[in-house]
C-alpha cells in the first residue's frame, strides 16, 4: 500500500480494494465476524425462547467537519446506531459499516476514523460484523460518508416505543442539551469560544442497561435520543405517536454555560440543537424518582433532570408546551426549515 | 408538499423531513414495520430452535447514472442486498433503506426510485423495515446514494461460504455475464448500440431457494454473485478463501452477442465486468448435473452452464486459470486498477 490517498480503484472490487480491506480495515476493527469476507456475515444466536424480537436500525452520517471537538464521524456513526438500538430497549448485537469515500481522501484520515470506530465499538461492546467500501470521483461526495446499521435483541418484558407514552408519565432528560450541535457549529464557523464546546457523542447502551436493571421494565414506556431537531422535535414526534400532550419546564432543562453562550451568539434555541449522547425517558410516574437516581448514578447521566410530564390532550390536539415562569403555556413546535445542516 | 425539489430542510430532522417520510416514503413502501417511526424497528422472530444463525449484510449504492436500461439505483439497492443474503443461503427477512440526497434533486425522481424499491422488495418478498434520510448541499454528493442493509435467517443444515469450497467441486454460472456493467457503460457513454444492452439486476433469492429445494443443502458449498470485478475477481476471492485452484473453460461462459460486441468496442473482458442478477455456485460434483437442471428450470437461470471445477493447488499456490482451447492454462488474475467506476 504505497498510496497515501484513496483512489477510485480502492472501490473497484479488485486488488486494491482487497488490500485496503485485508490490510487496513479488517485489522483495525479486529472483528471475527468480519474476517471471513463473505457477502454477508453469519451471526450465531442463542435465544432465551424460540419467540423473540430483534431491533434493526440504519443511519447514514454526513457530518461536516468529519473531525470535531469530542469526536469524529467514525465515533458518531457507531454511537448513533448503538443508541438507536438502545432506545428500543435492545441489547446491541452487531453493527455494519459502509463507507462512501471521495477519491483523494488522505489515507491517514481514514486510519484515524477506523481507529475511532474500533474504540467506540469496543466501548459499546458491539462487533463490526460486515462492511462495504465505495469510492466516488473527486467532487461527487464530500470526503467521507458512513452508513452504520445495527441489530440487537430485545429482552422479554421490554416494550419501549414512542407509541407507548401514557398521560401522567414523567419526562426525564439524561443530561445537558445542545452540546453536539454547538460543538459542530463552533468548529465549522471558527467561533473561537473562550470555553470550547465539546460534543457529547457516546454510546448510551450502558446507561440504558443500568436503568433497566434498577426499575421494572414495564415502567419504561419510551426512550429516544434527541438528535436532529433536538429535544423540541423529539417531544413533538412522541406527542404525535402516542397522542399525548407533553408539558416541560424550560428552566429545568440542563444547558451548559458555554452552550448557552454560543446559542446566544448564533441565535439558536438549545431545545432545537442536536445531541448525540443524551436520551429522553418517558417513565411511569411511580418510578420517576428511582429512574432519575439510576440515571444520575451512571457517569453519563449525572446532570439528569425530570423536565416535565405527559397529559391527556385537550380536544384531541396533542401538542408540546413549555411552561413559562409565569405559569402560562407556550407552544413548542417541531423544527421547521433547516437550522444546522450536516450535524450528523 | 409544494416543493418540487429536495431541500436541505428535508434532511433536518424537522417538519419537512417528517412530511417527506410520512407522506411520500412510508406510503410508497407500504411497510408495517416502517409505520411506527421509532429509531429502530422491531421484528418478531419465531425460530425453529433457540440456536440458529442470522445473516447480516450492508452495501452502499453510488451507481451513475441512477436510471439505466433494465433498472435504477432503487432496484439495484434492494436486489443487491437481497442477493448478498441469498449468497449465504439465508432467507431474507428485512432490508433497511438509507438515502443520502443532494440538495436540488427533483422530487419526482425520488418518487420513481421509491416505486422501484417498493416493487423490487415486493418481488423478493422482503419488507423495508427501517430507514434514514440525509440531505447534503448541492455539490457535496452526486444526486442520490442509497445504503441498504439486510438481515436473514439461515435455515439449519445450510453452510454456505467462500471458505467451504473443496477440490473437485463443480463451478456453475447461472447465466450470461457482463450484462449489468455494459448496460451502465453504454448508457453513460451514449454508445448507441444496435441492440441495447439491458442490466440483469434482479433479486436471486427465489432461484436460490429452488436450488436448495432440489439438491441436498450440504452439497452447496459456496454461492457468490459476481458484481464489482466480475467473474474473474469473484473466482479469485474464493480461490484465496478456500485455498483451492479454480480452472474454467472460457468458451463455456455464456455471454450475450450484444455484450460481446460492446466489450470489443470498449476493450473490456466480459469476465471482469459486473453482474447484478447472476450467481456462481460451487457444488459437490455428484450433484452438479442436478443443480444445473434446477437452475435452468427457473426463469432466471435458463442460460446456466457448468464452467469449471476446483482442484488442489500446486505447491499451495491457489490460483485461477482459464483453460485455453489448446489445452494450456493461463492465469486469470483479480481485477487490478479501476475499470468501471460507480457500477453499483
Amino acid at each position: 500500500m504505497k498510496q497515501d490517498y484513496i483512489l477510485l480503484a480502492h472501490g473497484s472490487g479488485g486488488k486494491l480494494m482487497h488490500d485496503l480491506i485485508e490490510k487496513k480495515i479488517a485489522p483495525s476493527l479486529k472483528s471475527d465476524l468480519l474476517s471471513v469476507l463473505d457477502d454477508s456475515c453469519e451471526i450465531p444466536i442463542v435465544a432465551e425462547k424460540r419467540n423473540f424480537r430483534i431491533a434493526f436500525t440504519t443511519d447514514s452520517y454526513v457530518v461536516k467537519p468529519i473531525f470535531f471537538p469530542g469526536g469524529d464521524i467514525g465515533k458518531l456513526a457507531v454511537a448513533g446506531t448503538v443508541n438507536d438500538l438502545a432506545m428500543k430497549g435492545a441489547i446491541p448485537l452487531a453493527v455494519s459499516l459502509a463507507f462512501i469515500i471521495e477519491e483523494g481522501m488522505p489515507l491517514n484520515e481514514l486510519e484515524i476514523i477506523l481507529e475511532s470506530i474500533s474504540t467506540t465499538a469496543k466501548s459499546a461492546g458491539v462487533e463490526i460484523a460486515t462492511g462495504d467500501t465505495k469510492v466516488v470521483e473527486r467532487g461527487s461526495a464530500d470526503r467521507i460518508f458512513i452508513n452504520t446499521s445495527g441489530i440487537g435483541i430485545i429482552p422479554e418484558g421490554r416494550d419501549v416505543s414512542g407509541i407507548n407514552v401514557k398521560p401522567g408519565d414523567a419526562v426525564i432528560i439524561s443530561g445537558t442539551v445542545g452540546d453536539h450541535g454547538l460543538a459542530i457549529m463552533s468548529e465549522r464557523e471558527g467561533l473561537g469560544l473562550n470555553i470550547p464546546v465539546v460534543s457529547d457523542v457516546r454510546p448510551l447502551n450502558s446507561i440504558i442497561e443500568k436503568l433497566f436493571s434498577e426499575i421494572p421494565s414495564n415502567a419504561i414506556h419510551a426512550l429516544r435520543d434527541p438528535t436532529r431537531g433536538g429535544v423540541a422535535t423529539t417531544l413533538n414526534e412522541i406527542s404525535r405517536q402516542s397522542n399525548v400532550t407533553i408539558v416541560i419546564e424550560e428552566e429545568k432543562v440542563p444547558v451548559k454555560e458555554e452552550v448557552l453562550g454560543a446559542c446566544e451568539i448564533l441565535g439558536f434555541d438549545p431545545l432545537y440543537v442536536a445531541n448525540e449522547g443524551k436520551f429522553i425517558l418517558f417513565v411511569d410516574p411511580d418510578f420517576s424518582e428511582k429512574a432519575l437516581t439510576a440515571i444520575r448514578n451512571h457517569p453519563d447521566g449525572k446532570d439528569a433532570q425530570i423536565i416535565g410530564y405527559a397529559e391527556n390532550p385537550v380536544n384531541s390536539n396533542a401538542s408540546v408546551f413549555v411552561l413559562t415562569p409565569l405559569g402560562t403555556r407556550r407552544f413548542l413546535t417541531m423544527l421547521t426549515g433547516e437550522q444546522l445542516p450536516r450535524i450528523c
